[in-house]
């Protein structure tokens, strides 16, 4: 990709043995991806290299083809394995030179714990010539900043506390004052009950590559998460933009989308549960508490959720959740009606406004001729009426889970919506 | 970085807007990095680009530059913003041809689902001319193999459990097949009740870097799991150091070590209690189903599991686990007391031999004066005995949930010993 004139471009470099061994997830680079787009500055580009100066130097050169503006992630540490100062030297093409100020603050950090300055931090010391240091309030390690030929590089150290504090306290304020930023505004829609392929087939011309604004899809647990950016010459024409584009697709979509942010369905499902004042309970067996979970994962979520019962065997069905043993020995326990009896269990015993449940085979096991791994029933209890829904799912356990639970979420949201 | 003639190293280039976003974490590309190192192939170098032919050709240039084997993630769904396959095959100079056998299979998907294919999902059944394709059993997009001027390039889809099971599935076990590497054991030893410094400390010289064996600690919800590689000339050489090793370790850690593999507290709690022929039942309150997810997260799981109460409010502490009233306007429902009495409530109402419970407050809000966010007693009853604990965790709601689940499942397990 070539630097575009107007707009800024940046591109991450990720130093780390630790990151290539796959020991440490690299989440610095998502936190620092973020913070750039919202300053306008998209990344075009992500680099994962070893504690080794020719490697970094190497990426530095690829990125400076790419990028006006680099940030370096690691590698700032006192060890042998931190060459972050020599890489950076080695391309800018000068040498490292000792900065009294940072010995002074370094001195300054360990005498302020009684200690000595290890003779190890004398490295931390030392910069590019010409580089300018970047305060580090946690730890030792100060960053850098330096341009050469008309990139502008940073180096943050690899601890996520360090690199955020010192991307928010000096590098945000430097990029906001940079000129050629164009504005960019990002939308969100979230959607469940479509296949992106289905999604694309609708939006066709809209995902194109290249198109302003450009939407992208995204899909965990079956939500699918569309991500609307908009660039344009002002903020409000790139926030005008996002927004048409995002009430564009949300009428084409329906009511697939089940919210205008990103969020999870039980975040949204819950919000729905609070603005009409509304309790729910479960009713789980093959989901074996992951509703719950997900509905409690939201702070106060004491509001709305009272409790389920995690039926796992007949016997609970039938004693916690007054499921009449007959009806699971005509119909079976991954049926229809005990669903639907499952569900009713619910609301009664803990006294709601709605109620859902879960039945199915999650597998591996348990699979029968007429009834195969992935088959889940699904109820809502809501307004003395009740829906039940028979759902086929891919026969992996994990995902007949999440499948389930969202579809559950799902049906209530839409439920609630009548 | 050359290419070394000896030892075969790998590559990976993750692809998409949401990783550079920042939308999304690249947990795939530490997964395959994980496993790729047990196979005795290290990752040496790692791009992120966006969705764009000519920036991932860009990539795999420079990633065949330095590596064996390539493994390209995400790009393969069915919309236009997926290029992985036309990316390939201008890299490899050919071009894409249909397949007539994911032609049939794709179709069979959405057959099964009673659905027809939509027409994008087209793209998905072409293939670079020569190239393999590696079987999906999760979603519909097919995964890639191809050789290149002796780089094997593999693709796989971005959805990490279609990635995972597809590079258990076929790819694995292709790259076992593969001259050059030198054996590599792995083992692992799973612990509970420890911080990674207090570990760290107490195996001091045996965690150096460089070491052989080497090893790694990582952590995720209170749980520690130490990585023992060891290289050597032979397979059995390789195993024996790296099990000498892990039985050193395991005598300096005890009861720390809840299992030699790695594994989940649930897992390793479930094992006991099939070993011991024993059924559990739980009764959450601020886990609100999460020990039961945990549970039947395992396969198989409802040969122990019978079921639960989620029990969020007083009244379904009451109602459902027989919880006295008097026992709540006494103690207060976050109480030795009441997690005392919701874990016999369950015991009896289940019939079960052991049961476990949670009372806490997850926060951000619900704290008093004398109970602050993070509180959690948590109770087992087993063999007509209760142990009670009071936990105080970081005041984090999600760490708080996880903290607390995975405690209540380790002190079942450590119970389960006696």
């Amino acid at each position: 990709m070539e630097k575009a004139g107007l707009l800024l471009r940046a591109s991450i470099i990720s130093i780390g043995n630790e990151l290539l061994s796959g020991d440490t997830i690299d989440t610095n680079a998502a936190y620092l991806s973020k913070q750039l787009q919202l300053l306008s500055i998209p990344r075009v580009s992500g680099y994962t290299v070893s504690d080794d100066i020719l490697e970094v130097v190497k990426a530095l050169k690829s990125a400076s083809d790419e990028a006006d503006v680099i940030i370096v992630v690691g590698g700032l540490g006192p060890t042998d394995d931190d060459i972050t100062r020599e890489a950076i030297s080695e391309f800018c093409n000068c040498k490292l030179v000792l900065n009294e100020e940072i010995l002074k603050k370094i001195k300054g950090f360990f005498d302020l714990r009684g200690g000595k300055m290890p003779p190890t931090n004398e490295k931390q010391t030392y910069l590019p010539e010409g580089a300018q240091a970047l305060p580090n309030r946690i730890g030792t390690a100060p960053g850098i900043k330096i341009e050469f030929e008309k990139t502008l590089i940073y180096a943050v150290p690899g601890v996520p506390s360090e690199a955020q504090d010192m991307f928010e306290a000096s590098i945000k304020p430097d990029l906001e004052r940079l000129e050629g930023r164009k504005p960019v505004s990002v939308r969100y829609l979230s959607c469940f009950g479509m296949s992106e392929s289905q999604i694309a087939h609708l939006l066709s011309g809209r995902m194109e590559r290249g198109r302003n604004p450009l939407v992208n899809i995204t899909a965990s647990g079956g939500v699918k998460t569309l991500c609307i950016n908009s660039v344009a010459d002002t903020r409000e024409k790139a926030d005008e933009n996002a927004e048409e584009e995002q009430k564009n697709i949300a009428e084409i979509l329906g009511n697939v989308v089940f919210s205008k942010e990103k969020e999870t369905l039980a975040q949204a499902t819950a919000k729905k549960l609070k603005q009409f004042h509304k309790t729910i309970a479960v009713a789980e067996s093959c989901t074996g508490g992951l509703i719950g979970k997900l509905l409690t994962d939201i702070p106060g979520s004491s509001d709305y959720f009272k409790g389920g019962i995690i039926a796992y065997n007949n016997e609970s069905k039938i004693e916690m959740l007054n499921v009449p043993l007959e009806l699971i020995n005509k119909y079976g326990a991954v049926s229809k009606e005990i669903a639907e009896a499952m569900a009713k269990g619910a609301l009664k015993n803990f006294d709601t406004d709605c109620a859902i449940s879960t039945t199915g085979i999650a597998g591996p096991t348990g699979a029968t001729p007429d009834k195969s791994i992935g088959l889940v029933y699904i109820c809502v209890v809501w307004d003395d009426k009740d829906y039940v829904e028979r759902c086929n799912f891919p026969p992996d356990r994990e995902t007949v889970r999440y499948l389930a639970a969202n579809y559950a979420l799902n049906l209530l949201r839409l439920k609630l919506l009548i």
